[in-house]
């Protein structure tokens, strides 16, 4: 069904076939799933899609994979080789992403190659019920086990103490992969969008800022909290307050139409309104479904506009070097009238 | 100091400049550690070297980097378009790996762009002392955690019970990331070798294959072991002496100069002569460092040849379909005599 979607947008593109290398865009055309694996499909403009797994892979994309044939990559043979003979009767292939080396092999060859991703993504992001379904699960999962970091955040407690509480609860509850590499960042960690988790002991009057997703039937949720350490501070309210406005307002005027870049400047502004907009130094949030981070993009450079069932994060933040961080981080659906929020969870954070 | 040695080999090879945009290579060679970070590094044959960093990564970066200037990348600026400006002065650059939009965004402006990725793998390859300290720690980590999943294996507890134990020993004990996604394969399973950890519980006679990896100062460690739930049966002692074999003898075959081909070759005629190599559907192993897959590859189609301070994986397995498998890996390092196997794990796996 969605193939077959996929094979009518192929054909009004003027593309004899396409080629998906993303195992995320795989999964959602074929229902192979695989974390590590690497896999080809090939979508002709008219008849039956191949995909091209390794003898490694193949016992399980026999079993998962519906709607196209299978063919097996033995052991010995170059894979880009293999995808290569099964372009050679297409004149013009649309691809979603490609290795530099790969693309040039595979030109080298003669058939013409346009990088088109659009064609998939105009797909993935609208999200169906059943998706919503799927994602919903994967937010409960990490509602969870950001309840358990809650629990676990106290003074002597260490940031990797922390992950290792939501991490277990999110894989007893059936997450099947880490949705990304989770985050608990504490007192001047705090300060790094992307910290790495380290032996850190938490103080009281810190910050910790806790970054946590579970993955269910392939699809990711990404939800962030800010916690303090005891009591917090006057200064910690009102970092806690400008980020928990920001993000109310962002979210009050997202809907479909309004452009990703607009978005971000609703949130922008209310925190240089504030005095705190220098430290708030990434977009304000990205499409997730199958991927962590997918289109749309919410930031300044964006030329996206938002779509009716577009699943984003709303993740305003501000990092003061030295001192510490904020980050609240929700996930919502894009309708054409509103945004619904999709995260829920409130505790001691903002 | 590696960076010196990069550049004295992009002069050798006649390029104006080196771009590397692989994490794990651009923190090998200014010790900026992110695990999600975009960043690109830019080796001129001669003069200092540029980190281009977003403004997301910025503050790490300034604290972490060494031996290099950093050039922030503002929010709202095109991250491609930077890369493009700093290359600009270049007539012939090397690179590591690109996206094919990126090389020809790059291409388009006029500089000659090659792809050579073994300018840095043939550093990155011959691992120091000073590396190996942090993989024998980084193994010490993944061993703990493989002990607790060890100890957690009976009938009843589901895959992802075992799963969650072993990475929350792993995250105590200071692992800043999960190597790779946890393998808790069992029963039916574990004839996937890349198989995703599901809610199946364990039933007396299942095999299970247990695979974890740690992550200690960025370098990684991967282990497998496989355990039978109560006795094992005739055929499973056949099936795990026949993969212990073929594993002690391709390590007992290994060392500096030896073709990884022909490495692989030795288990797997092994594994014939005892009828089971056609269930031995993937490579003998992978080099394990910053990555948890790197160069060489141990597989029959490699062109490989083993050096001294490579570390590799040696990964023989039967996977029988609808009935289970055995994986059983160790990481070893190359020296010219021979090869030292840094893992070391016993309990009821063979």
């Amino acid at each position: 069904m969605r193939l077959e979607v996929l094979q009518d947008l192929v054909r009004k593109s003027g593309l004899d076939a396409y080629l998906i290398t993303r195992p995320s865009s795989i999964y959602y055309f074929t229902r192979v799933l695989t974390f590590e694996g690497k896999l080809a499909l090939v979508v002709p403009s008219k008849g039956e899609a191949s995909l091209l797994v390794r003898s490694l892979e193949f016992e399980l994309a026999k079993v998962q994979s519906e709607g196209c044939q299978l063919i097996k990559v033995q052991l010995g043979r170059n894979f880009v080789e293999e995808i290569s003979k099964l372009l050679s009767r297409f004149k013009k292939v649309g691809f979603d992403q490609l290795r530099a080396g790969t693309y040039l092999s595979l030109s080298g060859t003669g058939v013409h190659l346009e990088e088109r991703p659009q064609l998939v993504w105009n797909l993935r992001r609208a999200k169906s019920e059943e998706e919503l379904a799927c994602m919903r699960e994967a937010i409960r999962i990490a509602t969870e086990g950001l309840r358990k970091a809650s629990e676990a955040i106290e003074a002597g407690v260490r940031e990797c103490d922390v992950a290792a509480e939501a991490e277990a609860v999110m894989r007893r509850l059936g997450s099947q992969a880490h949705s990304f590499e989770t985050i608990v960042a504490s007192g001047p960690h705090a300060a790094y969008p992307h910290a790495i988790c380290s032996m850190r002991e938490l103080r009281p009057g810190d910050l910790v800022i806790v970054d946590v997703g579970a993955t269910y039937q392939g699809y990711r949720s990404d939800i962030t909290r800010t916690f303090v350490v005891k009591e917090p501070t006057e200064k910690q309210v009102e970092l806690l307050d400008a980020v928990t406005r920001a993000q109310r307002e962002a979210i009050r005027a997202a809907r479909c139409g309004v452009k990703a870049s607009d978005l971000d400047k609703v949130a922008r502004s209310r925190l240089a309104q504030l005095g705190f907009d220098e430290y708030f130094v990434h977009g304000l949030g990205h499409g997730i479904g199958l991927d962590v981070h997918e289109p749309p993009r919410l930031s300044p450079e964006s030329r996206d506009v938002l779509r009716n069932g577009d699943v984003v994060t709303i993740e305003p933040a501000i990092y003061v070097p030295g001192y510490g961080g904020v980050r609240i981080e929700d996930m919502v659906l894009i309708t054409k009238e509103r945004a619904e929020v999709l995260t829920q969870f409130s505790d001691r954070s903002a």
